[in-house]
């Protein structure tokens, strides 16, 4: 399969790609390295880069920016920050590239555990994962052409635990390639509408 | 009790009224009529009104906007409608109102069943309802001086069906009045980061 990943140089987009990069051809994407390059909170960029890019089988998107702050202090503004970019940034990907997607090709977003189990300066994040969770479960009735959507939400990683511990105390983080498993099952299996916990269990 | 309730004139909120109104000052809000006006959109327009109310105990928020439509027609800007006017909306009504909130007063929002129970044109109403969730449940461990906060989420009403019956076909609609109980218990009980669904249940 021609998979594109959008996120490639990213924690869990480098797990994606040393799973599925042993029997798919990988066509990294990222805003600024990759084989193409995408501003994915521009859908000018996106609209370019899909003209560029022929019949693919499968979307991936392991990216996508979101403000963390306390809740008293978060404003309108940064709020935008992750409704303009892991949101809408993610829907653009999926939505605009339904052209060159195949009968049959199948897209995966990127949630995350934090709308579910929440953590202190992450109202940002919690609004923007419930908001792809919605989305997916909802677009993937509307697919043309047997298309399939699915999102993976994984509890924190591992890999990130370094930087994050001190928000994350009392989090069993997941290793990137255990989430990675569950883009492999959105690409490679039949399900659509799903959104794979990875790491937890509601 | 003194109770802002933005989006009083709608279904929701004339049910929100006849319960409540009984035994607490209702504060009727919205954008062309009530006892004060407000544009939920703007940011701009909520400090104003904040600025004029003096403290109160409750907010309560039974309006916003999304865009309906076919998944494949949906735009960028479509998709802007449900985050700008219903999500944001929300958000803004919500934490510029916190210094007008008493000690252990209360916030309810209100999201909705099709992220859970998607139909046909839905998307952006599934996307907004799950950031509204997904908010509340984190905000909910954020919020200062022991308030409160809470989101309804009622399948579709009985009182819209005669408008919107081909687009719920097979669902149990619920009578805006058991709706309004979900509010009463946001308010007059002592839950915090509650998702109420009213008239389904996952």
């Amino acid at each position: 399969m021609k998979i594109l990943l959008v996120g490639a140089s990213g924690t869990i987009g480098q797990a994606v790609s040393a799973v599925l990069g042993q029997q798919h051809d990988i066509i990294s994407a990222g805003k600024q390295r990759g084989d193409v390059l995408v501003d994915m909170t521009s859908p000018e960029s996106i609209g370019a880069m899909y003209r560029k890019l022929g019949h693919i089988d499968a979307i991936v998107v392991t990216a996508g920016k979101v403000h963390f702050g306390e809740l008293t202090q978060m404003t309108h503004t940064h709020y935008q920050v992750g409704l303009q970019d892991k949101l809408m940034g993610q829907i653009n990907l999926a939505l605009l590239g339904l052209n060159n997607l195949v009968d049959g090709g199948s897209i995966t977003l990127t949630s995350g555990v934090l709308n579910h189990d929440p953590i202190r300066f992450g109202s940002g994040a919690a609004m923007v994962n419930g908001a792809i969770d919605g989305f997916v479960t909802s677009a993937a009735i509307e697919m043309p052409r047997g298309i399939r959507i699915n999102a993976v939400s994984p509890t924190v990683l591992l890999e990130s635990m370094d930087a994050y511990a001190d928000y994350f105390k009392g989090y069993k983080p997941v290793p990137a390639a255990d989430v990675a498993l569950a883009y492999q099952k959105s690409i490679e299996g039949h399900q659509t509408g799903m959104v794979y916990q990875v790491g937890y269990c509601l």
